[in-house]
């Protein structure tokens, strides 16, 4: 099985140019022109010259592919069904054209160890990111041990030893509680997936914020619900049947205060005069729903260029910074005030 | 120059597993073991041997690459920035996930043939879906008679030599501007970018719709505006200022009916009463707005799933049939009646 492999400095002797203008070609490099990059990717398929496939050892340069891997969250089928989530795929799909980057979806969705370590053995690119945490914080942990590039789109969590770029899950969820409870309200509604990493933090934040308005902390005001209108309709719904009084819900995502909106219209309440609803996220059409809703913003253009510089701009193996980032609350109509 | 390639052989023999087994394990089938799959990816890896990366010749097996390019459309910058087009890419990334299939969004955003040439040289998938059509007609012509793999989304045009998939325009554009007519709607402007394939199919779906209905055709009715909020907006705010009298919008998008709105709104009219508002594509915000879009849906999961099953299942050079797909009326608020 022995072979010799063709070199770069084949193909630059086949197209008649120096190595460096074929290792830019290969690189489409605007510094070089387009016939000669297509003399020079011709050969290089020809001669299964494997270009654009690996980035060379060392530093990573401007060009690549990244790959985006989403994990299996319970209770999920979709992989991009919530609105947020593709709006973080076009924040990472821009920053990786603006570094010239192709971006490879994978069509996995690994829920253990094995997997994560399949996706980045079979990955043909230069990095993973991982889009979303699931359950897998041990098993980032035990991949990031191995040397492996990647970067995980979550919560930074205790004893983590992977990078995680996410937003600020303990401020936001305190920002938004404190919101409510400035506009009077008293009886304060989480309603959310409370097994995920990230609202596990933000549900820290909503309980320091009843504690820091005087506010006090009703366990059965804790409502669980999936990232969709229909499992939040369904959770208010019942919410309402069991006769629970609230005047506020702090919504886990856009989606979520969507859906406990159209429980509350259907009720016959008024949104905000009888109960404030904020979400979380910001995604595009927060504000044209009825009413516009207020929510905390989450910067999903710049945490599409933090993940893609995290892969390209860092050394293999140096440490990779985890990011934190700050949040914005966006009033709009759905609390009132 | 001479090399031995690792065939598929080799690796079986070194797995010790039968070659259906090998083959089935590089295509990550579910009939194989985990444990086989990783020991054969390693071996793969190390051998260099192009697993999930080129498939073999002949008709296309179930698990590939499929590579997404996006070409740059006349007045846009980004190019997954309007939520249509991440609808459609979620109905594509579905689509190519229940294939075992990883997608390939390439950073690379063609503007002439050359461009959609070296984007099917360099690219290290199965075959490629072009999202939009842009003015690259004769282009993708050109293209195909060399035999290259890919779909369009997009209109089918005159004289077309390769596969389009899209909706019915033509249809779709008569069906809003009838619909207006109905609800006793006099003089209807249509509002969108005149330039691109698919609006002029709409504006020829508009004209016959007029007719249809008896109305006369004013020239100064039809209204250019791109595919954003802002720029629709802006078009509309243009039209009242000239005090051009209307009493019903056919918008070329969701985006451009919310952006006729705002303006309308902004201007002291009432929708619908004043005006009726019909938008185009059913995004997800369209239900949530205020009022509600009533619009012409267009089904991204099915559009993403021919797309991919046109690339997997159609033989190399065999016709790959264009097709064109039925919209669907949806009466929501934003035009009354």
């Amino acid at each position: 099985m022995s072979r010799r492999s063709t070199r770069l400095e084949d193909i630059a002797a086949l197209a008649g140019v120096s190595i460096s203008t074929a290792s830019r070609a290969l690189n489409d490099s605007p510094a070089v022109n387009s016939r000669t990059k297509q003399l020079i990717w011709k050969l290089a398929k020809e001669h299964d010259y494997p270009f654009r496939r690996y980035m060379p050892a060392g530093p990573i340069g401007a060009t690549g592919t990244i790959a985006l891997v989403v994990p299996r969250p319970q209770g999920r089928e979709g992989q991009l069904d919530d609105p947020f989530f593709l709006e973080l795929f076009a924040g990472i799909s821009d920053a990786a054209r603006d570094r010239g980057c192709d971006l490879l979806v994978s069509h996995f969705a690994p829920t253990s160890f094995e997997d994560l370590s399949a996706a980045m053995t079979t990955s043909r690119a230069d990095g993973v990111i991982f889009l979303g945490q699931s359950s897998l914080h041990p098993a980032f942990n035990l991949l990031a041990q191995s040397g492996a590039r990647f970067a995980v789109w979550g919560a930074q969590l205790p004893e983590q030893g992977y990078c995680s770029v996410g937003s600020d899950n303990l401020a936001g969820g305190r920002r938004a509680t404190l919101h409510l409870a400035r506009l009077g309200r008293k009886r304060i509604v989480f309603l959310g997936d409370t097994e995920a990493p990230e609202v596990q933090q933000r549900v820290r934040g909503y309980l320091d914020g009843l504690e820091q308005a005087g506010l006090a902390n009703d366990p059965a005001l804790l409502v669980p619900a999936h990232f969709t209108v229909e499992s939040s309709e369904a959770a208010v719904d019942a919410l309402l049947a069991r006769g629970e009084r609230f005047d506020g819900i702090v919504a886990a995502s856009d989606l979520i205060a969507l859906g406990a909106i159209r429980s509350l219209l259907h009720a016959g309440l008024a949104v905000p005069d009888d109960v404030s609803v904020i979400g979380y996220d910001d995604v595009p059409f927060a504000r044209y729903s009825r009413p516009a809703l207020t929510t905390i913003n989450q910067d999903t253009a710049r945490a599409g260029r933090l993940l893609v510089s995290k892969l390209l701009d860092t050394g293999a193996g140096s440490d990779m910074r985890s990011e934190r980032l700050q949040t914005e609350l966006i009033v709009r109509e759905s609390c009132g005030g």
